[in-house]
């Protein structure tokens, strides 16, 4: 059957969300309790060489794939027949290749300077001024540059006008980057500095039982 | 006119070489000089808001694009009419699945942890242990997933029979990494450590005239 490996971290959660919201799709979900060693265990490495989740499997279609944003695509473009949450090539061209490039933009821009410093930097907590400078002036680079699509957006979701799987990349990293850096000196104030980012981040955190799925528990 | 704008940098060169191998794409080439201002200029901003490039631009549809492996993706479906450098979905599901995904690969995990991190580094060359041993880890834990997905490859691209997108995105990657590190402390040994990687090298730098791109004059 249809089985998606994943667990409650920033990236897990992406696949997670769309499939939860994907009520009828054949599709087990695996839950990993994390962190576990089970990732680096040989049955999995077959599957994902990296040792890192999230995985889809589909033996009936010789389907086995990985990266979040991949499987976020991959997923929509095969299970949403009713174009709920994503845009295909054919309904619009041009929302189509938005919708690409902000999967590659929340992918490696918004990753590598937000949540994957906040990630490494909060647990060495590094003091020194040059990489506290760096990664804040970084951070809001980024950040301005959401608040600008948003604030273009007459929907409220960054393209075109439904919550789409660019919303569920978005939201499940800005989610975790919150969880990561809550209560330390790298919390930033993102309600006063960026308001259309937090008014977006709290639709998307209401649109439907996201919000429940973003809670599931840790365990499978 | 469709109008590619780009400069030879890693990123910058990889929608470049596939427009110089679609020889008959009706695209023009605005190469910046290398660094340059004008990506910080009003005209380009309006283009590319973070001031990056490449970005591509077609008028006649509307068509505003960044992100480079996302560029890529659009130039190739969309002028690669005869699939010499791409797989489309309809031709084979599963190989065009994984194009995506390790164009995915290069642009989040490949780059994090080698060319940024290589160029970020390399600049500020710091000294100390932690962050010299986290970043070689990182790099020989990608790097082994390339020697490995390389190993399988009957052909010696990245995936299926054919030079792709894929080798394309990689390569110019790889291109720029050499070239920032190259007499540095953190020039590594490709070729005695992961024999696959540079046999691939060479032969994606000697496919068609991609060296010669490889090597054009950073003015326009």
């Amino acid at each position: 059957m249809a089985t998606l490996y994943t667990a409650p971290t920033g990236n897990g959660r992406k696949p997670l969300i769309l499939v939860r919201l994907l009520k009828e799709a054949p599709i087990k979900v695996h839950l990993f309790k994390w962190p576990t060693p089970e990732v680096k265990q040989e049955w999995y490495l077959k599957l994902n060489p990296n040792g890192l989740i999230p995985t889809f499997v589909d033996p009936s279609k010789e389907i086995e794939l990985y990266e979040s944003n991949n499987l976020l695509e991959y997923l929509a473009f095969t299970y949403d027949t009713e174009r709920k949450f994503h845009y295909s090539l054919d309904e619009s061209p041009q929302l189509h290749w938005q919708q690409n490039q902000w999967l590659f933009f929340q992918g490696t821009q918004y990753a590598a300077h937000t949540l994957a410093i906040a990630v490494i930097y909060t647990k060495k907590n590094p003091n020194d001024a040059f990489t506290r400078e760096f990664t804040l002036k970084n951070f809001n680079s980024i950040f301005t540059t959401l608040e600008t699509q948003l604030s273009k957006s007459e929907s409220g979701w960054f393209i075109g006008d439904k919550f789409t799987i660019v919303d569920i990349a978005f939201l499940c990293d800005e989610h975790r980057r919150r969880e990561v850096t809550r209560g330390t000196d790298w919390w930033i104030d993102v309600e006063a500095k960026y308001p259309r980012i937090e008014e977006w981040y709290q639709r998307a955190l209401n649109f439907e039982n996201v919000k429940q799925i973003l809670e599931e528990p840790i365990s499978s």
